[in-house]
This record gives structure tokens, sequence and C-alpha cells, in this order.
């Protein structure tokens, strides 16, 4: 991709921050980066731990914002929020009509995922359908390589809007500034892998 | 100053959240970039509208920070956070032993601001004094000057450290994306000049 072609995409990253046991909401970030890291706006909103709600809430946020015309893609991390709170990546591709990937570094274990869900949610089925609905692909990374699902652009195109907003390590800068912000509107400070 | 130089610097951007009347705290949120423009970490204090604390809390905020020995300056988005609570840039120089440089879009109107102060602070004198310290000097960017004043370091390397964190406009980056997650936090959104 030539590089006055990415300076024009817009990215939206999207993040969770962490939440202690007992709490009932965490806070979700939004950050839309041009690649390869011009961090252009901010934006929030909250879910509830291990609830249901984390689709419309990320499409709300979106659709909310000025930016919702002009972003070519919707990175999530992982496929869920807040716990357990699944996300629905076609409800939230057809609402906001913007493609829409999940990447995780850690390659989810389903069976070991499958099995909490058994344990503590009556609707388990429902999640675990959610969580595996679309295909697992790896995106080769100059480290190791990123878990990732997808819709609404050509697989090529996906791996094409990770390498261009990939700086350093192996997570693209829109995941990596919402990481960063969410970890320390809850912490004080960013801090982990990001 | 030369590219491989730059990525080496890490600036912390300083920037106050908007607040309502009849809040009591603001958030205050720091950016640590590396130039021109790669978001290292993230931070955040509170701090009392129109209070005495902001100086303790941005010292405390950067002691506790684990960037505290790799900060080669501290910008600040003004001299006074949450309306009318000034900083002491010497007492935040000499206990953190890091440069700081408070910036400005608007020229300060320092008549104003006086009859702002004696209107409502029986501390007054004590405010205006600390606005007023250290001399008010203009940086040129390629747009309209910034207002600047700053200890530690030669005019001349504030002047470098500016023009290499400043990506697009005439705000430095630090101080840019400090704004752009301060105002998110708050008002679900980021938006402004910055």
């Amino acid at each position: 991709m030539r590089d006055s072609m990415k300076h024009q995409i817009r990215i939206l990253g999207i993040d969770d921050s962490p939440f202690d046991f007992g709490e009932n909401a965490a806070l979700v970030v939004g950050a839309v980066v041009r690649p390869p890291m011009y961090l252009e706006s901010v934006m929030k909103t909250e879910v509830a731990v291990d609830g249901r709600d984390a689709s419309k809430k990320v499409v709300g946020m979106v659709s909310g914002s000025r930016y919702q015309d002009q972003i070519k893609l919707i990175m999530i991390d992982g496929i869920a929020l807040a716990g357990f709170n699944v996300l629905d990546l076609d409800f939230i591709h057809t609402s906001l009509e913007i493609p829409v990937l999940t990447v995780t570094r850690d390659k989810p274990d389903f069976s070991k995922m499958q099995a909490a869900l058994m344990k503590y949610f009556p609707d388990w089925r429902e999640r675990l359908a959610l969580l595996k609905k679309h295909e697992l692909r790896e995106i080769p990374t100059e480290h190791k390589p990123l878990y990732a699902s997808g819709l609404g652009l050509q697989w090529r195109e996906f791996e094409e809007l990770v390498k261009a907003s990939t700086v350093r390590g192996a997570l693209p800068e829109p995941l990596r500034i919402a990481h960063l912000v969410a970890t320390a509107m809850v912490e004080g400070e960013s801090h982990g892998r990001a």
C-alpha cells in the first residue's frame, strides 16, 4: 500500500479496560488512527461485565461519532469485551456498514472457553455460537502471528490494513493505543504488552 | 535534530479535561510520546477545580510512573489546570528534576486573569505571582506562534523539542494526544481544536 493511500485511511481500534471481580461495567475505548500511527480521535463507552450489550454499545459509540462515515475498518481486541460479553460481528457490520476484524495475540482456546461458558452462563450456547461463527485465521507479522476473524473485506485487504497500521511489535496501533488509554483510565497508568 | 535522536526522546504532554460548573475535580491526562508521534504510555490523575493541588498532583502522577527517569521534558497545556489551579513550575521542576514547558495557543491576557482572580480568590496574589513568574515567549510554528514559559532547558532546546514533536497544525503531539484522551473520557468523544 502506498504511503499516500495509507494516510487517508481511518481505522478504529477498540479495547476494553481491566476490571475487578464485583465490578459491573468495564470501560471500552475506541481510537481512530490514520496509518501508520496518527491518532485522530478517541471515544468511549461502557459495557456490562459478562453481559450481552457489547455489540449494541459498540454500534452506539461508533454511530454517535463524527467519524462513522470515514472509518474504513473496525479492529477489536478479541471477540468478547468485559469478560464474556461476546460480540455479534454480523450485527456490528450490518448496523454500521463498516468492515470488522477481531484480533488477538494468543490463539483462542475454544474448548476452554466452552467449559467456562457452560459453567457460568445459562445462554452458553448462544455465546459460544457467536465466538465460533467466523473462521479464525492467522495473520503473519514480523513477530508471532496474530489470530483474527473478520467480515466485510477480502482477507488480503485485512492483512494489508493490519500491516499498514503496525509500527513496533505485532499489535496494530489502533489496538495498541486503545489498550494504553483503557488501561490508564482504570489503573492510573498504562501497562501490559501493548 | 536527527531522526535517530528524536526517536529516543520521551516527552510527557499534560492536559486537563473539560468540566462543568459545580464539579469538584477535573481529569488530568499525561501522554508519553516519542517524537514525532509514537504514543508510549498514558497516565492520569485528578485535580480540584480552582484548587491549589495541581502541582502536587502532577508531581505525584509523574513520580509514580515507570517513565519518570526517561522523560526529557514535561509539556503542559497552559499554566493552570482545572480552572485557576495554577501550577508552580519551580516546584514541579525541582521535585522531578525534569524540564517543564507550558504551552498555549492563545496569548494569555494577564490583566483579564488578574481581574478574575481578584474577584473570586482571597489568595489571588499568590496565584497571580505563579502565573506571571516565568517569562512568556513566542515559539514560531508553521501556523500561528505558540506562547510558552519554561525552565530547565535552553530556549533553543525547548523550540527544538516542540518542533520535533509537531506533526500537523501547531500543537505538539504530546499535548494534542493528552487533549484527545482527556476530552473523550469526559464527553464520550474527543473534539476541539486538538
